[in-house]
């Protein structure tokens, strides 16, 4: 186990696109999509051969942090923070960073999203490894690059330069979902990654970073982590906090440090082919299930039995009815206690306008 | 109101393609898929017009006569009668018969499946008026047919011949479900009419065809009548019933005797132009009301709230829920609280297969 690796992760998104079983108090990364144990214990789980349970970090929210808190007893309640306001990636992560840092400079930082699949255990703590070893190396980003299965809009690419070391490529650049052409001519160059937003840095490495790019924000996380500890921090917190940045660590820190150049900028990319999957949609669940059990007909039915009849490729979850599917292919439908989804594998990315709709509509029981 | 008319109205039949809304002791007769009241109350209620509440008849079975009794408060308890084991509509009318010739042998009785619709009421009561003047008058059979508006092979057809009078024309042929190519030339022809189950006859024209067609269940069938209304009569019709043969009205007296030809078997068919729809599957049900309402999408949903996005022509049935309809078209969702039906607009036919399934597995909670 790798001393001085501090993994935080970041648990604060609502995961929309799982309604109506992810609501505002049960957000994806607190379901068990994928086996028994929840997305956020499946995350901590494949980090414990890294690092001791008092060395893990939570980002959160208030209305997530109990079952959080609920879920992973064995972490430092203390460590599990919920931030007084929803800020992106550069605050949450820079917060823990400036606290760590007055511990421990040379502490490496690994940001983790909650609610991602990793089917490749073993693989993965290799590669952690490797990628903690640059981390502590000086002044060097590690970021963990996924080999491009389909020209996808949704995610960041990171365009990758030189070998530097074992697996490590020196990074040129981070793209923002691109449009379906350029996503194409992306995968079929072969040097671009999906961004996994997993990333390994120094304390002292991000904190600087964080000075030099966001140095506003930087300042207010600097005092807001002055105070971590005492009895002045919930207030502080809650009082500096909001005046932080809404800004992503890739655009805040990332992209302008990455304009310096492949040598420069000393970030690093590694391929992280240890079957990642951020389970997007329930389209992007059912795939990842079917291809973990390959039923015949593709249909994927959690109930307490079923008939199906000239069915195939369909995705049901009503976990406590019988479940009838006769002469329908390809339709997901998530049946919970107060609400009732039908959609299509095709359409599943949209779910996230149902939720739009209920907030808007004050439905507050529903989200 | 005409008198001495007494419906009778079959109420055995299970419905099972309602499933999962209709069970075995909730068929669909009595279920309120069109309204506020269920289907056998709208029979009784369209038939209120034409005779007094104590001649109505109900054949039905042990499962269903309870729920039944409670939805039909003003019947006489003593007219619901529950078969001792299911038969087919010759002994079921038969019986109502045999006991009604004991009382008046010139009784009309009009024989009514009860779970139809009828759009038209007073339609409805001028055509069954026009039906009772005539099947009072001797020795006649009178039964009502709709005109085809698709080549349904679903359907028995009925072919008519020349003009009797008013409404009504002689009857040549009855045929079951003929295949597609019969059932388009039989629409073409304009000389058929799908047999809608609706008869009328007198008890003494009854009776008299049962003895000459089917003399064996006609003589167990008396013997039964004339215990009704004595302590002895549940016994023997539970001793004498089960024997009685399993053949509907259509095959036992109307084909021999339409074999009669034209004038002598003085069968009459009314053109029934009141609106009729059996509601024969969930897809009949969804045009049924579209046909009412016309919402713009065509999408039928029953929820507590409701969001759709580029979905049309749906039917969901899910009275508690907040439903969510995005990117899918066609698909019929039922969701009861122990099972959860998902098909299709053009596969719902099926769903009858469902309960087969479930009978065979012995999971006698769900059917």
């Amino acid at each position: 186990m790798p001393a001085n690796f501090h993994p935080v992760i970041l648990a604060g998104g609502r995961g929309t696109r799982f309604w109506p079983l992810s609501r505002k108090k049960r957000a994806k990364q607190l379901l068990a999509l994928d086996g028994k144990e929840t997305m956020i214990q499946q995350t901590v789980a494949r980090l414990m051969p890294l690092a001791k349970a008092k060395q893990f970090w939570i980002i959160t929210n208030g209305d997530l942090r109990p079952e959080i808190a609920r879920q992973l007893k064995r972490l430092k309640p203390e460590h599990i923070i919920a931030e007084p306001v929803g800020r992106s990636t550069a605050p949450a992560i820079g917060l823990a960073a400036f606290i760590l840092r007055r511990e421990n400079p040379d502490a490496v930082i690994g940001l983790f999203p909650s609610d991602h699949v990793v089917t490749n255990e073993v693989r993965f703590g290799e590669i952690l490894g490797e990628g903690i070893e640059i981390a502590a190396a000086g002044e060097n980003i590690v970021v963990l690059g996924i080999e491009p299965s389909r020209p996808e809009t949704g995610y960041g690419y990171i365009e990758v330069g030189s070998l530097a070391s074992g697996n490590a490529r020196h990074v040129l650049r981070f793209t923002e979902k691109p449009n379906a052409d350029r996503a194409a001519e992306f995968v079929r160059s072969g040097n671009f990654y999906w961004n996994s937003g997993m990333f390994l840095w120094s304390a002292k490495t991000l904190t600087n970073a964080l000075t030099e790019h966001l140095p506003k924000t930087a300042g207010l996380l600097e005092k807001i982590a002055a105070e971590y500890g005492t009895r002045k921090f919930a207030a502080t917190f809650k009082r500096l906090y909001p005046r932080c940045e809404d800004i992503s660590v890739d655009y805040a820190v990332l992209e302008p440090r990455s304009a310096k150049g492949e040598q420069e900028s000393r970030i690093f990319c590694l391929r992280a082919d240890f079957g990642w999957n951020d389970l997007g949609s329930w389209t992007a669940l059912h795939e990842h299930h079917v291809g973990k059990s390959t039923p015949a007909d593709g249909n994927l039915v959690s109930s307490k039995g079923i008939f199906t009849l000239n069915a195939s490729g369909n995705y049901v979850h009503s976990p406590e009815k019988f479940v009838a599917v006769v002469g329908v292919n390809d339709v997901v439908v998530v049946d919970t206690e107060d609400a009732l989804l039908i959609t299509t594998r095709a359409n599943s990315q949209d779910v996230g306008k149902v939720v739009k709709f209920l907030d808007k509509k004050k439905l507050k029981k529903l989200v």
